[in-house]
């Protein structure tokens, strides 16, 4: 980790884009898996898990008792927890809920919008070492409310054939109808086109490694994705009324992700800059996880100093970071500075592993700079629109020949017809 | 065109997926392309519209003079109609603008969510021997409404390396702020990675052929697309009031845009089904694109008889169709069994012509059955989302224990540290 100016960093700085060339092998193996899962059906889950996963399984469902005892593994002080920030999940999520929509602004004619869950949504859950029961939350809870008919999840079972318990449990506490025991591409690609097992859905969300999100990209059109998702950011501006104990603090839980995490501290103050590193520092020798912090903090860690507040801010615009953190005297003076972040966190006390857990707000953020189109995952990404259009006999033949001029200059000569024909015997 | 129970069309009816191994080699091509621009920028675009469009172009820019020159070459009465149009546009899509929200549910908790526009977008407008001003209003003018900053179009230029007068004049009608003239994947690449001339852009919008429609889903993740959309639809849900002429006349303007359009008609009487018909017969004859017509009815036009309207509309949900006409007595009364669709036109007189150019809902829709997870075209695809989270120090100090637990249980030990720091030295 080091200090630079705003000038240093912003000459080097570019938001990774995909090199199209470069991915072709690993998408060579993606596409083969892709087509195996859809000629071969279950059989070819049943092979890649044996094969990727080292596990021979009976079924790709999570059975009742398997459920059950998952129950009985988790302590009663994580459940707890989890029930905490499921609360606090959907009541935020509540206030998404779009409304089916009209407006009447002249005689005989009615336009608007109706508003529909998606049917059936497939949530992937990443496994290996580590659980994500806040990720089955933070994908299911929005569905849900939504009104999503059927949800389904599907995970990569662990080297003895069974699901991480936290994680049962916390599909059990959102309302998942199914769970698979498949990871991967070809979890990817039986949500995206079914098998005799695993129904097709129409939308698959969930974070994945390599293989998961190239699988998205590949499916991305035949069903709907939430995003492919990168390595996780934080952003942290901070003046000289930051504590540096908890910007470092801050720092160091971004960084512990993976390698690959950037962690990014902008200030006004060189001293808060001094101040932040030896914290750093200080902190980071006690922490578990302090190999892959070390790592990352080398590759992407910066502390950038400029001159004021608003320099700063063009900084943060240009990152478009995953997570915001505001840690200055006024953040909520600042906020009309601020155009592209994934979330936005106001102060000294909303350090970003309270909105990866447990506010409320999702958690399943934009990253690399996606936050400059994208948004976070909410209900909207669960219902879809459908355009309503009402005319009158007496509306439509008001507008007839507007209509009949555009479309005969596209030189769409059947479009002119459908509305001449009723205009020349409207009554037919 | 012929008739056919809902079993019979059901057992053969799938929406079209793609064949990921089949498009590697238009991929290549495309890949190609991209790889060009991204290394040698303008360079490459002169190069690739000489090849393709067979055009030796001067500037990539539409000139101030050939914009002047446009105006003068399109006739009053098709300003007129474009004008009324976009007012009907605005009109509607001013409804569909979100505002920035916040909730607080407990002392010291601000939660909500700010909304902001994309500053960047860029609309890609198919050239070719046909003109689509009406495509130019309904990508543009949303983006306006959204408060998109900048706004670029991009289209090929004709053998003569001029672009197509409606077009300009359209794109001047609503504001765009460059015009490019550049087609094809080469344009998709210039817009998603920059080059000297034309500026990256964090969106792109439009429809385009399948060298388009491919390069959109390459740099799809790197920008964000609008869809990728495929051949247009229509299906009509038609009972005996509905007049054999306006069916007949309204299946042939959809099946006009191309051979591979779909004309669908699901009706409850088998002697409107003749009746429809025979008119199909009677009126193809005098149209204009009568072959193209032909071609497309023969391969994707169907008439399908069913029991009841609820047969007919299970049907509907199952292809979800890109434009439904429920051109029967109550259209209103069946409006809560259709869940997915994306434009719904009620009655006998709303046409889809109405909705292509004049109403104002959006004519970029969801097509081939993407219309079970997507939306049509809207201000909300030009505007984005940042979470917002503020806790007092009061508030955190309360939620400490549970983030604790489930950060713990996720092995994510530094994300722990982060709230336990501010935990034990609230006041560092």
């Amino acid at each position: 980790m080091n200090i630079q100016t705003k000038e240093e960093f912003l000459q080097v700085y570019k938001a990774s884009t995909s090199d199209q060339l470069k991915e072709q092998e690993l998408d060579q193996d993606v596409l083969e898996i892709i087509s195996g899962v859809r000629k071969d059906g279950d059989e070819a889950l049943y092979r890649y898990t044996n094969k990727f996963d080292h596990v021979v399984l009976d079924s790709l469902i999570v059975s009742e008792e398997e459920l059950l005892e998952a129950k009985k593994q988790v302590d009663a002080g994580f459940l707890d927890a989890l029930k905490q920030a499921k609360e606090n999940i959907e009541a935020f999520h509540k206030e998404q809920k779009e409304q089916s929509w009209f407006v009447n602004k002249a005689p005989g004619i009615l336009l608007g919008q109706k508003v529909t869950p998606i049917e059936k949504v497939g949530v992937y859950v990443p496994g290996g070492k580590a659980a994500y029961p806040s990720t089955v939350l933070m994908d299911v809870i929005p569905a849900k409310i939504a009104g999503v008919e059927k949800i389904v999840l599907t995970t990569p079972p662990q080297a003895n054939g069974k699901i991480n318990p936290h994680v049962l449990v916390a599909a059990q506490l959102v309302g998942v109808d199914t769970i698979y025991k498949v990871g991967g591409a070809q979890a990817i690609a039986a949500l995206a086109y079914g098998t005799e097992t695993i129904e097709k859905v129409a939308k698959i969300v969930g974070p994945g490694n390599a293989f998961v999100a190239r699988a998205k990209k590949w499916v991305y059109g035949d069903v709907a994705i939430d995003m492919i998702a990168g390595p996780s950011e934080i952003c942290i501006v901070a003046d000289q009324t930051a504590p540096p104990s908890f910007v470092a603090a801050d720092l160091l839980s971004q960084a512990e992700h993976d390698e690959l995490a950037s962690s990014i501290c902008i200030t006004t103050s060189e001293a808060l800059a001094e101040q932040i590193l030896a914290e750093v520092e200080k902190q980071t020798n006690v922490l578990e996880r302090s190999e892959i912090i070390t790592q990352s903090l080398k590759q992407n860690g910066k502390i950038i100093v400029t001159a004021n507040l608003k320099e700063a801010f063009s900084v943060v615009n240009e990152i478009a970071p995953e997570h915001l953190q505001l840690m200055i005297e006024k953040p909520y003076d600042s906020l009309s500075n601020i155009k592209n972040a994934g979330a936005i966190f106001l102060g000294n006390y909303s350090p970003e592993p309270l909105g990866d857990y447990f506010a409320g707000p999702n958690h399943t953020l934009p990253t690399n700079g996606t936050a400059k189109f994208a948004s976070p995952l909410g209900v909207y990404d669960f219902m879809k629109k459908s355009s309503i259009i009402s005319y009158s006999e007496e509306a439509l033949l008001q507008a007839t020949d507007s209509i009949i001029k555009i479309a005969t200059v596209e030189g769409l000569t059947a479009h002119a017809n459908s509305i001449q024909i009723r205009k020349d015997d409207p009554n037919a």
